[in-house]
């Protein structure tokens, strides 16, 4: 593969609290996930963040998640797949509108946290998913995990995938993340993070924990702006790809 | 006049909470304006009034208010221009996109509670409400109470707007509404009220609280389903209008 | 046995959202369990609850619950010990002083919903709660379902312990619920429920579901003020305990 | 005067969002005001801060605010007395609760943002206040600005009360602080501050910003620590103090 997307979640600022490293990460990504006021983000938050997008020439997705501003969407809430219909459909309308008021189109959809554990592993509540985005807009891209549930939803519905995969985190030999709670879950050292980047772009497969290749089709790389040491790391990331002469494209650009 | 609009206050109930006779006012009314989940109402409330709106053949408003569950959005609450109109865009966003799963259109915007009062009296707040309906869809028609700065900044931004007058309540010489706190502000006896409001939309005025016949020009008139005796009362407007051969017709199919 | 307390959950309205039949139910229990604010019920409503308490001298329990509004404590939501243990701290100071400015004291704490569910199935939840309750204050009867996590976790925390029983529910052999999506789990008949709550106290055992005979102490029955239907049932109940000689008592006058 | 006390608001992240710096700040201070979970601060991040508190010898007080986490308690909202009252009552409790497991006393009250603002003004406010402290426990200190009338209520009611002044803000001739939207409204220069508040301690008075002297009687000085700026300025105020004799002293130790 000769291009990729790089995406991160932004607009999860609150009222007066702040989150994350915006700005920056704005001028390193093609493509941001804004919160929808559920369990980050607020109207004026969204029209900042929506604003910087523009500015920048970002691609828009809605980052809809659980009604759970107390624990930031990251808590499990049962929830049925009709309300979790529902649910997404209430949040990206209201990101659509805000993002009208902007003067940008919203182009994919990638649900939160907790919830989106939920519709990976749920095969119900992935086709509520996959119906509330293709309720809203047929040709909006539905970011998700590759090979989860969400990823198989979202094909039958017919609607563009964009399948992601992280800058920053192990993998096992079934193609899954290495839970955070174990030992090298998480990837801290940023030149490597970046180089194990551009060859699983190059070869659409990573090396698993256990050592072993494994294929890994993707088309957007997540990063994050939790941090200084985040931001940093997502730069690193997009500096290697385009050293090495991968094009690093917004998704809304090339994936049908 | 020989047409008018009857609305409502409709969706107001709130996860486990039940408010209002919803089911009984569809019957009723012509308009139903439904809340945005930021002061009543929530997503599979917002999905199941919205069914019952197209089941009934009802037109369907947005009515965004303060984000403020606690008091229902009757609470005065302080705000900037700016912060009003992303609100007002947010509510508007949500509901739209949720019209649109339902499969009717969102034709008109009125706003709640304590907001509207602050955008009927605030000429800045008013301008906000009405760039925030003209960017989301210049097409929605603007429900204001007659004279405020509400059916002004409407005006001036190019907006249809429907006027709005009470089934219930008791006029000053100005057109402004009787407060609340004043005896007769509102009517009971819903004979009366039926009465009266026949002889306001073929006369288009109204005898103030002080005896005077003023004039009163309006297209839309406001009933309310709270309890038994009001939606009683609502019937009986109903009644009385048809039974004079005044057409009750949804704002959407007349106002210009 | 020759007493009994009766609760019930009151204040779960919440600003204008009014739920369940309070004032006829302060004159069917003696003891009753109030929302403290996250999951509903509110300053107001609390206030307005104990007053109701005091002046029909029913005995008051805090009725802490997952801090959810949209899903009135009723939604699973996981949660860490360490969290749960400072929810339940916070909500039960919040009642602990409104009660204060009521003029009644606090005697019992009853765990609402999902969380005492989760708290009855889970060690360590159920240390939680122990814990909380312990910490504010170690006088305070703690209400259980018999024979759960929750009954275990009070005894070793050496609390006083109210086991709680159903005037509605049926029971499996092994003393548990059950469930509510099974045919029969719910008693409708109000002269059999009341037939059925007298037995049980006698003789402190109950038919199962299956039709076997098993043992089941409890000190408390939980009655619901839902509908009329269940507030007529819990007058039954509370009119054939008293025929029946059994004292219907407030919990904190006898458990020890 | 020889002694003075420094308090700051703290405790006002809220679930992943964290706000001041509250670590650095418990190095300085001899009494924080802390959130109580309604405009900020949740239970997990009450317990945090209270054993922050604990761990620094310093004076707890609880910092109740209006129910508004989306303005953080800063916007006017329309409340009555009556209801003002609960809600102090509400978030009084709920920190006493969750102090008294942390092994802290709560030795002080200090209302938060648009609540305060209210209170300093209205008479009506004031009483509501001072009633809701006294009520949930009459011994606790009743911090208020200098003049105002949540001074004369909380006198009234034969409450203690410490007198605050701003160490970062210019006065009035009358005593009131400048506005914000003013000019010089708010000093910028930590050494500059330092030296005016010795001499304000020293001769309980402060020169206007119209370059008048006045007197301005206070017991408690108000510190900040929303960025590194103004926690230098915090820091160089208690070594000024200290330097010229000036015991920094929680008021809880001497305001009778």
């Amino acid at each position: 593969m000769d291009q990729v997307d790089l995406n991160s979640d932004l607009g999860e600022s609150f009222g007066p609290w702040v989150m994350g490293h915006d700005r920056e990460m704005f001028e390193v990504i093609t493509s941001a996930n804004i919160a929808c006021g559920l369990h980050g983000g607020d109207p004026l938050v969204m029209h900042r963040t929506l604003t910087l997008a523009r500015e920048n020439g970002v691609g828009v997705g809605a980052h809809p998640g659980h009604q759970d501003i107390w624990g930031f969407g990251r808590r499990l809430i049962a929830i049925e797949p009709e309300e979790a219909e529902k649910l997404l459909i209430y949040q990206i309308g209201a990101i659509q509108a805000m993002a009208r008021a902007v003067g940008v189109p919203v182009t994919h959809v990638k649900v939160h946290g907790a919830l989106a554990n939920q519709m990976a592993a749920n095969r119900a509540l992935a086709q509520a998913a996959a119906r509330a985005v293709g309720t809203v807009d047929p040709t909006l891209i539905f970011v998700a995990l590759s090979g989860t549930e969400q990823e198989r939803a979202a094909r039958e519905a017919g609607l563009r995938v964009a399948r992601e995969v992280f800058a920053d985190r192990a993998y096992e030999e079934d193609g899954m993340l290495v839970s955070r709670t174990r030992e090298g879950a998480v990837l801290h050292d940023a030149a490597a993070a970046a180089a194990r980047i551009v060859r699983m772009v190059r070869e659409q497969a990573v090396t698993a924990i256990t050592g072993r290749e494994i294929p890994l089709s993707f088309e957007t790389i997540c990063v994050h702006g939790d941090n200084p040491a985040a931001v940093a790391m997502a730069r690193q990331v997009r500096s290697a790809l385009e050293a090495e002469g991968v094009a690093v494209r917004p998704m809304a650009e090339w994936v049908f």
